[in-house]
């Protein structure tokens, strides 16, 4: 039956003044025409010299736009008889043209994402502005030296550096992060115990599957870091909320809830979003019930290095003699969140499984940010950043702390304002957190709610990022929260 | 009972010589005293005064690790009385000292990541040599222009770009990989289905997670790539591996051993890592089956960019008219590995799903090579390189396939040499590819041994890089591995 159609050409169109190359014109015409079905398998095409003809262009075009068809499996050629639509194409290709709209088959998608959180409920991504958190004081950062950093490893790459490399990351920055985690958090560990990874998002969800599975219980703090909650979620977990008190979590209270569960994962140093610093005696009872149960603790020490009124507080996994606790560091907060560099401090006979689920979910870190953040830290620029920051960012706490009390005092009550780079202010019964909060976005500011922080019972209320916002332009910003706050309904 | 004991000093080793400043000294040792239990909760501590007496030091840094220990929880003080250990620290707290042994309670991890190979397996985690996989020419690579950019992106970024970003990625640098796929891969896609990730384990995770549920069948190439089998493998489903022919994967083979699959991962451009390119019949039956079982196909075309012999062959994703296909591609090959830079196009209604796991595994990609690779890409260097890569590659891929041909062609047989980086090597029965690999790495030579690509029957042989070594060294390094071959007890 083909070959009754003879190479009759299809209609190809060609445009000399388009920017596409001819042969690619060609061969998308031809393509076209055979997943519409215009040109049918086994069907004879014309031969290059006679489209060429046709065409009224040179013979090059056609013959690379064929090789391209043959290659790919539109055409075959037959020796002696010519070139033809591929006789094993299926024959029915109706609808091929890219009308794009599905043809309404099932589109099932998992279950496990489904339980995720839509990302447009998430404040940072819709701009910044006064309050928004996690966002540290750009202006401040020394990019000139970092740049100048940045350039040399750029331009001058280690082969080890650069290739593809350990999943743990590279010895050098394990070392720098080594020696600044013994002695800044006193953290118990050696660089074969540090992992880096992408972000400390990516650390929970490698901890998370390394020791968890679907159905396994897991304390998480009430309210708390609901990214956290996320990672557990994905996992499959089963989250069971422990409250926080002015103390942190409350272990009694968890294990009267369920004291089975296979891990907690908690902030001791800055507990999210209440910012309570955990007290030593519940600290040696979490580790006691870790140590009694055979479960995990996962500390993420997201920002310790920002302490304002009280010494550094030292980190949980620090006084663990018994090795159960997974300790998360992050340099978002003290560089900037985009450079997405944090670490895992990992019990030395967890780390061969962490290495295979981190090879899983990513292979390894890419090279550039370790070696600048390795030679940050030895020249002592990060300790000198810190310390700035710490001097700056409790300037700025003060003036919104001021700021709060004089104007909205009657209305917030402030939570955990000693360390980090926000607080938390609580609301009276009656208000709803995330309605002020996209109205706020109207007038510039970011807040972010807190009642999706409770798994529960929800407390109203916003965590407060200060970092970005000048101690002498605080009080206009809360003057701007402050009106909102009046407009509301309110308790009624 | 604790007044008793009237604040005697625990022993407080104070050493002036040490690195660590003294109010550190004295916090740690009454922090050990504590934890060992020879200071009990409820005991009173020297005042801060005679402590300072007793020790010979300034009263300062008594001070400071006072406050310190006060803050954390490990003292309190009592109006009138003075300071003591927290008299709510757990009584009995023995072998608190860092032992680090762990104390035989239970370490029980998750039995998905058990289920995952141990990282000790993959060859390149011992050095690279001739024969490396999925290394490219770094010494062609233009260092000098590179690091210009980023030194200038690093000096002065833009606000946008470093701050909390879009878990999608930057926009500029989406316009301009869509730009890039358009043209050379026949993707059929517009920016916002683009999102950037950091490399493309991560991409088959992220698309894992989205697909599929623990227990859901899925398709994979047999043999193909043992890092798609591990994502699956950690996503809990059901690996059904479908043999790949000289057309590439055989969808009538599947249909035969499991026609319900929920999706199917395939290499189309290259098959890794026998190199078979996917015919158009093959394809549109792929299409035809995922269309009419409502099932998902993911596309990564790994090293698309590379093709010698023939013209470079289009995306599976632009001849699907169902929006049933995840393309997944990758700057890994064409810059170097440890940039970690690749993208999912994503069909349209799939994008918030993907977005709220991306967010969930890592919130979003670092900026900085988002922002060098799309000035990279705008100012023609990124396709200029690769014109010049596929040159030396395919220089240094003739001078390995002559010199198998020449010097081993009794032994071994050559497949997918087409395109890409690498192309594959079969031994005749008899000899053990995993073991010769690890004779090879004494030689200096970083043999891929072929056998863990298969979820089965194993054949045994190569998968060779030829990227970094110059044509007129490949046949030193080919007579190398002919040694070692000949050496083998081989087929008895």
């Amino acid at each position: 039956m083909a070959k009754d159609l003879s190479a009759i050409a299809p209609v190809i169109p060609i445009d000399r003044l388009d920017t596409l190359p001819l042969h690619r014109q060609i061969w998308e015409g031809f393509r076209t025409a055979i997943l519409c079905g215009h040109l049918q398998p086994g069907q004879q095409v014309p031969s290059s010299r006679h489209l060429a003809e046709d065409l009224e262009v040179s013979r090059c075009p056609v013959l690379g736009a064929y090789a391209r068809l043959l290659s790919e499996g539109y055409f075959e050629s037959r020796v002696g008889s010519g070139t033809f639509v591929s006789a094993s194409l299926p024959g029915q290709l109706p609808h091929r043209r890219r009308s794009r709209s599905t043809t309404g088959g099932s589109r099932c998608l998992s279950r496990r994402s489904s339980l995720l959180p839509r990302c447009e409920t998430v404040p940072w991504r819709h701009g910044w502005g006064p309050f928004g958190v996690h966002q540290s004081a750009l202006d401040q950062f020394p990019f000139a030296a970092w740049s100048k950093l940045l350039a040399e490893h750029g331009r001058k790459p280690r082969l080890r550096a650069i290739h593809h490399n350990d999943p743990m990351g590279l010895d050098r920055f394990r070392d720098a992060i080594c020696s600044y985690l013994r002695t800044a958090r006193a953290v118990e560990c050696d660089p074969s115990q540090i992992m880096i990874v992408s972000g400390s998002q990516q650390a929970l969800e490698i901890t998370a599957r390394v020791l968890l599975d679907p159905g396994d219980p897991v304390w998480i703090e009430e309210p708390g870091y609901p990214l956290a909650q996320s990672v557990l979620l994905g996992a499959g977990c089963r989250i069971v909320p422990v409250p926080v008190d002015d103390e942190g979590i409350n272990v009694s209270a968890g294990v009267n809830l369920l004291p089975k569960a296979r891990a907690a994962f908690v902030t001791p140093s800055h507990q999210y979003p209440l910012g309570v610093t955990m007290s030593a005696s519940r600290r040696l009872r979490l580790l006691d019930w870790a140590r009694d149960n055979g479960a995990w603790v996962v500390e993420d020490d997201y920002d310790g290095a920002y302490r304002y009124d009280t010494p550094s507080v030292s980190s949980l996994q620090g006084i663990d003699s018994d090795a159960r606790v997974i300790y998360i560091g992050t340099f978002s907060r003290v560089i900037f969140p985009s450079v997405r560099v944090s670490y895992i401090v990992i019990p030395p006979d967890l780390i061969e499984r962490f290495m295979a689920v981190r090879f899983s979910l990513g292979i390894f870190p890419s090279y550039l940010f370790q070696e600048v953040l390795t030679d940050f830290i030895r020249a002592g620029r990060f300790a000198r950043h810190i310390r700035r920051m710490r001097a700056l960012y409790k300037e700025r706490r003060t003036a919104l702390v001021e700021s709060v009390q004089n104007t909205c005092g009657d209305m917030l009550e402030i939570h955990g304002a000693a360390a980090g780079m926000h607080l938390t202010v609580t609301l009276p019964l009656g208000f709803n957190d995330a309605e002020i909060a996209s109205q706020a976005a109207k007038y510039g500011l970011c807040l972010w709610p807190l009642s999706p922080c409770y798994m529960n019972k929800p407390r109203h209320g916003f965590v407060l990022g200060f970092a970005t916002t000048p101690a002498d332009q605080m009080a206009g910003a809360v003057h701007q929260l402050w009106r909102l706050l009046k407009k509301q309904p309110g308790p009624s």
